[in-house]
């Protein structure tokens, strides 16, 4: 018995690209930015056609990657595929928190820390590559605040394509290692995120790279879709009641809102969905301001500022589809505050043994706070993104000296 | 269609312990740590009921993790699985490179970090812990270099065990919060990792714990037997020509080998085995000079010192089921010098965008060292172990400053 094949060779359903906000039709198969009218835009299928070809004992025989989602993914050639490893990424119970917090249904992570690259930006930035790949791209430039930029030097240097890479100058070392190392050329500005999107989109047309941020391609909602077709189909494709997000450019929510109605047109689950509880800082809340005044944009975060630094962005280009989700879902936009990250990311490893990172905490101090105002319930079955893995984060020093050639008292220790 | 249980309720085929040197048989469900006469213990099994009850159909139906294996593996009771998410850790081909060094055979890097706490070490230690747990135990200790210590920390932590980590004290600071994070007390000693072993000892009778540290309980092999099994099934029970293994305390090597064993005796592999390859470092390879003086146990190695820390490892204990191994096999001990060390990470990051740690890239290292010396064929498909995510370590800073204020000419960037 062989094992199955890392990428199955299946076609993809692809049928065009559509603006996501006024539905205008681009053509498949051409490199696209920003739609004519310059908002971000939305892969379509063929979903009838996915229906009658996948059902759920063909994927549950494939190797467990995101791979096996292949009909609703945009590659057409298997030779574009590039891969680093990719795993389904574990859900975690939170056990013994869940009952010190008197709750009756469980409490879930998923642990995207262990994707290549150590984030959920491998989902995205590894279908970015591969479509970059198929459409003839030789140089790609992004924004990042570390681990998007980590991930696009990582797929990128291994598809043979070239890399520019902005990053706040505030950005934690690791991060920046990592990005040098894996490849590409980084730049440290003297400013935020969207300081450093305006460089890349600046030098463009000069520089003649592919702007690869967050929405101006339409490929990294697609990679970012397989949390939801993954999270679907490890809960035995039934959903949960609510879903905590951390929000920076949204993406992620976006592309799982998204995989949740191509899953139900192809019948694999019915009507019901998640609540989309988008989690920003209370330091940096653009989207939770915007949810609660009632509109459809968010404006800019001016000072904008957090110890979890992958959500500190101040504004962002997909705002409306991640509010048009969050409201569509029945959930809502919450903001916590730096401390209670802290705390929530101490008493998740000491208690648990799971370290997050401090916009994977984000999600579980919001979720306390939310079982606080009673906007979820103590029954509710809740899943919290930790979208990367804790070890990228300076955290506290630890450890008491101890000296060997001293007279130790065991009794104490 | 719901999801595969996470851990497969089915029994184990434990049938007893045994002595690693001796054979002396020792009682099952008792807590041991070494034999009576000092040695290592083995657990062994019911092979021939394991292999009525387990067929490759059946392991490749349920959920992928090291809990597919169950039938070899010694929990007894479900309750006492202690789970933090494990996955099936990919296997990463480098194409890049192989084409670099006119290789014809797939090299192939088996990347344990994305396993929970980021490295291999949470096999082993898992697998105490659950048997901990099993056997009652309240408190644990153990010496570490980093990446062990943290894995204890998190899975006693989530059992609800206490634990006491002892690590030297020039332990990078990443690890040594991470153990403390993870609820564990954590001692920085000033010595390397067999002085904290030796406290580790000391201290067991007044301080009540078990001691932990490599070999000197039964069930840490049991764990990182699991790299064997899971390999063998990646590779569709075909094995390869080689496997590199960075060597400290050996547990990982003496595991696959036992592995590849059982899945002899359970018929799903033959009898042909890989080259055991024990790679260590030049400035700490006890393991290669008893191997190339023929001895079968290695001599203390005075004034270890390497960029690997996780092979700083002066003594083993298992010295001689490891070089039984490497000899069985056909295989060799090999040590390579740190800059070859710190080339390799760098070779493999920027060609392949695969972040390796250290020990991980000592192993391409000395693959590159045994081709040249022709102890392995340009047509051997080779494993090489990566034994944790390459974020823990520190590394040379990347980033060029950029100033947005400034006039910009993109046609250099």
């Amino acid at each position: 018995m062989s094992a199955p094949a890392a990428i199955p060779d299946t076609p993809t359903f692809v049928t065009h690209l559509e603006c996501g906000m006024t539905g205008e039709r681009l053509p498949a198969d051409t490199l696209q930015n920003l739609s004519p009218k310059g908002w971000p835009i939305l892969v379509r299928y063929d979903l009838a056609g996915v229906k009658a070809a996948l059902t759920k004992e063909l994927i549950a025989g494939r190797a467990p990657n995101w791979w096996r989602y292949r009909e609703l993914l945009p590659v057409r050639r298997t030779e574009n595929v590039v891969s680093l490893g990719e795993v389904m990424t574990p859900l975690i119970p939170l056990p013994r928190l869940a009952r010190r917090l008197g709750v009756t249904a469980e409490v879930i992570v998923k642990d995207e820390g262990r994707l290549p690259t150590g984030s959920f930006k491998a989902r995205g930035l590894a279908l970015a590559v591969c479509m970059a790949k198929e459409l003839g791209v030789e140089k790609m430039a992004m924004p990042t605040n570390g681990n998007a930029g980590a991930a696009l030097a990582a797929y990128a240097s291994r598809a043979g394509i070239e890399t520019v890479v902005f990053c706040p100058d505030d950005t934690p070392a690791v991060n920046m290692n990592e990005i040098a190392l894996q490849g590409a050329r980084l730049y440290k500005v003297n400013g935020l995120i969207n300081d450093c999107g305006k460089l890349v989109g600046e030098g463009k047309a000069t520089a003649g790279w592919f702007d690869t941020s967050t929405l101006k391609e339409p490929y990294r909602i697609e990679g970012k879709k397989t949390m939801g077709l993954e999270l679907a189909e490890q809960l035995g494709w039934e959903m949960p009641d609510a879903i905590f997000y951390p929000t920076g450019g949204g993406t992620g929510l976006i592309g799982m809102w998204k995989a949740f109605a191509e899953l139900e047109a192809i019948g694999f689950i019915g009507s019901k969905r998640p609540k989309m509880i988008a989690v920003q800082a209370s330091g940096c809340a653009p989207i939770v301001r915007a949810f609660e005044a009632g509109e459809r944009h968010a404006k800019l975060w001016e000072n904008a500022h957090t110890v979890a630094a992958g959500i500190r962005v101040p504004a962002a280009i997909g705002d409306f589809l991640i509010l048009d989700a969050v409201r569509e879902s029945g959930g809502f936009a919450i903001a916590v505050e730096d401390a209670a990250i802290e705390q929530a990311l101490k008493d998740v490893a000491t208690e648990e043994g799971l370290l997050l990172c401090p916009e994977g905490a984000a999600t579980y101090a919001a979720y306390k706070q939310a079982l606080g105002d009673g906007r979820v319930k103590k029954g509710d079955r809740v899943v919290l993104f930790n979208c990367a893995t804790g070890l990228k984060y300076p955290m506290a020093d630890g450890g008491k000296p101890l000296d060997r050639h001293g007279s130790i008292d065991y009794s104490k220790l």
